[in-house]
């Protein structure tokens, strides 16, 4: 006899469905120019790009950071380099505990040739759990 | 004949579970002093509290924005006045639905009288997605 009532598999997700719209900034841009572009767009994090490349990533908290710092240049200055990504394949779990591990809310999305054709944030993960 | 394999029921999480230590501020605190102490405490979000109760909330994205707009006084010229927040004992589904619904990232979780107990984040959140 079965004792279990049948539940609906629970589907695996992709960073693809998830992920978001990314707003891309120079190594150039100015602290202020980034400021006024993440207030505008109502984001939190902008990846650097150089001739296409990812080369960096800028969020609020490298703003808060410049301001407590007192750094006000290029935005070079205060990005971080070494950019944790995913990819549109990955698993949303995947993405989940990449962004455990590192203590950060977002990634952004690459292809094969680390082009960036999106973002997925912890705000994207969270919405998961609402039905 | 059963088909179905067992699987565990989901469990009902609860905001109590995941949220973590808030750092607050006061309205009188300084722009520049609440950079820092987000710098120093690793976090985007500090609670504003007056006399024991939540007065507002400020985060790194409103530092940008202070950024952005030159503004460099109190806290309490950039703070967001109304806040949303949870209570302990909601599930964590309904915090989730609250940070969707108001495009924000984090939650100051509050007692029946209105003083901060915790945090809940976005992050604190999508960490439930690894197993
Ligand atoms: C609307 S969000 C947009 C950016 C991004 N979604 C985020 O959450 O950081 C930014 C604004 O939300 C406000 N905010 C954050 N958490 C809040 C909360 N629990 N209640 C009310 N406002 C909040 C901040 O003060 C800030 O001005």
């Amino acid at each position: 006899e079965c004792n279990f009532k049948p539940m609906r598999q629970r589907e695996v997700k992709f960073v693809r469905s998830v992920m978001t719209p990314a707003i891309t900034i120079e190594p150039e841009t100015s602290v202020d120019e980034a400021s006024r572009i993440m207030i505008q767009k109502g984001v939190n994090h902008l990846p650097v790009v150089k001739d296409g490349r990812l080369v960096g990533i800028v969020t609020s908290w490298d703003i808060a950071k410049a301001v407590a710092t007192k750094k006000t240049g290029n935005v070079a200055e205060i990005m971080t380099r070494k950019v944790i990504t995913a990819l549109p394949d990955e698993p949303v779990e995947i993405a989940a505990r990449k962004m455990e591990k590192h203590n950060i809310s977002a990634l952004p999305v690459v292809d094969a040739k680390q082009r960036v054709i999106g973002m997925v944030t912890s705000e994207d993960l969270s919405k998961l759990l609402v039905r």
